[in-house]
């Protein structure tokens, strides 16, 4: 455009210019939406790490320890070279056909990648928006092995991460505040976040923290009842097991009651289960699993209307691969209408992304004894579930010496969720300083220590009790000592 | 659980099975949305692919030809070597240090390999929910470049490729019914689906087809008055460019007429610019540099107030990389409480794919002149450029030598969105196939050529116009000669 049309068009501009968009013209529903795992806390530690770049700092302590969230890679995880292995050769092909590499690559690794390259296509061109068919056949046969149940891969819809199916499941499900979705308290964020944007109503279930944060199945029926009384139909029940933030491992005997309510009152059931790799203590049964058991001993079909979306990702697991976003749902019971309008939302995104659909593969179907690849396999994938193991065993003890700190033993996922007794100074100080006294103490811990913990508030918490998420992933012993040795000093001073 | 058990609990249940949803419980706004590239014609044409797999099939044709979606490398497209090789050093950094590879891998991809991978670290950590803070300076120095005028880093946000950044934008802008969308007709649907989802108003505005598809200000300012009399308030105004379907690319006076109505209005801009490097005929120049330009010539602040929202995408140009799911949006002019609601949005579903922030950097700083990479990248991108505009010439002629055919010359973008006219018998026979005409004659065209197109109806036209949108990305010419032949017979039967 030349200078003088450029000023013309600004001369005879003779409007009054409108005012920007503030806040408060927004989606109300996207404004009340909150995450924590992502929010004051960690924001604050971000800025403390921007501090401690510049080397003539004053902060008492040399880096910040992000055990605010389940992001492994980030501090010491490796990733399992297998993997990584294959999706290398699946970006650049032609590294299967190099003469330098020819007989330094595995058998069945080369085998695997010329398969999925064969089955996938090029990682660059969109799948089909379900997800390639080849992995999810994989992850049916998976999820057979694992239940001892036949799946189909027809019920499987690959997904961009567990979030992404939560946000498609959640957006179908709501017709606003008079639909209700049973959800656990403590929960992880997102479904508080995913439910205010979607403007429906949040049903919580107190998990039984005294009984290792059980399900009563009675409080269920009470809070269904309550809430059909009061014109809020519920839709959904959401399960997280094992439990984020509570690590806890649901029985089956637990998991059978939960379905008897969810087929009584035609409750979709949610099953986060992204955690099911990650298990120190019990075993973990799936939701379907239980399902099927219950459905095969039914012959009066009470079961057989029981509608479950299970969930699992690449992010968690022995895998860690966060920012591949690679997951997948499986949706079983459900009409084939509903089916078709959650294919609908899948393929107005297009496509998860299609590297992470082969991580999947990858993660459901590692390699097997035998295998070239099986030994470095093995030895990776269980020296870093034995290290959380160690970790969650070393924090969980630290908790157990603190004064005034109460802890389960850790049985799943990635992280603990400790109780802590605050005092009535605690709570003059935080109240002074515009926070809840477990985001004080959050608050207070990060400056001290550099540790970035969530506050129980951010997760729901029965009221007056207050509790800190802390992951168990972050490195060496010297950030649970200096925890012990500031959570000393901070009840000394608010005593 | 024992089989005990499980028969007590079974025979325990004791209630009337409640019923399963049903697609009218759902949410009516998800119930709304439409989205033909992936609709009925494409439905379609993949159960004819699996016909096709039986040898014995009886189809007039030996494979489908997907012109349905501009999804270059599940075509012919090759991916280019250069994205693809740093992309496999990222997942598997040991092949930098490979001694079998020392020598052969050229000096440029080893040092910039390196580069990414210490700045953005692991590929499968979560990156921070804008995107890694390397790539966003690398977006705001090609940006700078680009328009001439500086971008900053804090504008920029990665996303999964560009649909994510439309659903936020549109998320966090539709308050329902009352709140106005500007978007063109034809449109990407992209547009109707996800305002269909948020329950907001879209208020179409008319591209001139017989003007190469330009936009009438004072038409937008029509719209725009009897909206507001109407009660629903203008918020947003959509613009494709290069468009899509129309291919058409528009110049910087439009864009500067738009910007006038836009800060008269106080309307949010969104450019769609992912096809900014598929251009043919003329000159791309982003909405962001006549802003830039208007702003520089207006000593009276009347554009100052513009907020604008840029889009681009890692899954067209010559990248061609849709199935990693990399993209960025630039936000100029938005109110920091405005961004933080944003920045909130985004980091609900944690991260964008982290490969594909990657191939974003790549994309936007490719090998220069002088590096080892350069002349092979040079050589591969050209040659895609040239095929390209080979067959939308290829295309656009066999259209113009068609009966009844007319069809803008292909300017950008990926498609061709030809005018047919269509006659009354065809009009009967759709009806009585209870199908629109448009999408009959894409129908007919599948059925006896197996080349996939969607009909002008996805998109939107003017009443009693008809238009069907093909990509030219498929490879020779034969389907053109064949869609020739069928298009001849197609209007004999229905003269």
């Amino acid at each position: 455009m030349t200078s003088e049309s450029l000023k013309k068009v600004v001369e005879s501009s003779s409007f009054e210019p409108a005012a920007r968009l503030v806040a408060s013209d927004l989606n109300p529903h996207a404004l009340n939406a909150k995450y924590a795992v992502r929010g004051r806390i960690p924001t604050k530690a971000e800025e403390l790490r921007t501090r401690l770049a510049n080397e003539s700092h004053s902060l008492p302590f040399n880096k910040i320890i992000s055990a605010n969230i389940g992001n492994p890679q980030q501090l010491d995880q490796k990733p399992l070279t297998f993997y990584r292995q294959v999706l290398a050769m699946l970006q650049y092909p032609e590294l299967m056909e190099n003469p330098r590499l020819k007989d330094s690559i595995p058998s069945d690794l080369l085998a695997r990648s010329k398969e999925l390259l064969d089955n996938i296509g090029s990682v660059g061109a969109y799948s089909h928006s379900q997800g390639v068919e080849y992995v999810r056949n994989s992850v049916a046969k998976f999820i057979s092995k694992r239940d001892g149940y036949e799946a189909s891969p027809d019920d499987i819809f690959l997904t961009a991460g567990a979030s992404t199916a939560v946000s498609y499941l959640l957006g179908l499900m709501s017709l606003g505040p008079k639909t209700g979705f049973l959800i656990p308290i403590p929960q992880y964020p997102l479904y508080t976040a995913s439910l205010a944007l979607n403007n429906a109503t949040a049903l919580p279930y107190y998990l039984n923290e005294t009984d290792d944060w059980s399900i009563d199945a009675k409080e269920l029926v009470k809070i269904i009842e309550d809430s059909k009384a009061k014109g809020v139909e519920p839709r959904c029940l959401v399960v997280i097991n094992p439990g984020n933030p509570t690590g806890a491992i649901l029985k089956p005997e637990a998991i059978a009651e939960l379905l008897a309510v969810a087929a009584k009152y035609g409750l979709v059931v949610i099953a986060d289960e992204v955690y099911q790799e990650n298990i120190f203590r019990g075993e973990f049964v799936s939701v379907r699993k239980v399902l099927c058991q219950l459905q095969e001993n039914d012959t009066q079909g009470k079961y057989s209307n029981v509608q479950l979306a299970s969930l699992h990702s690449t992010s968690k697991g022995i895998s860690g691969e966060c920012g591949q976003r690679g997951g997948y749902m499986e949706l079983i019971g459900f009409e084939d209408s509903v089916r078709a309008q959650l294919m609908k939302l899948a393929s107005i995104s297009l496509c998860p992304p299609v590297t992470g659909q082969a991580l999947v593969e990858l993660m459901i179907n590692p390699p097997k004894k035998g295998d070239a690849s099986y030994e470095l396999y093995e030895k990776e994938s269980s020296s870093i579930h034995k290290a959380l193991a160690e970790r969650s065993k070393a924090l969980f003890e630290a908790f157990s010496e603190m004064e005034g700190v109460s802890c389960q033993q850790p049985e799943g996922a990635m992280y603990l969720f400790p109780n802590i007794s605050l005092s009535e100074k605690v709570y003059a100080k935080a109240e002074e300083q515009g926070m809840e006294p477990d985001e004080f103490y959050c608050s207070e811990l990060l400056d001290n220590t550099g540790i970035c913990s969530v506050p129980g508030s951010g997760f729901g918490q029965v009221e007056g009790s207050w509790h800190v998420r802390t992951t168990f992933l972050a490195p060496g012993t010297e950030w649970i000592e200096s925890w012990k040795q500031f959570h000393a000093k901070f009840m000394d001073t608010y005593r």
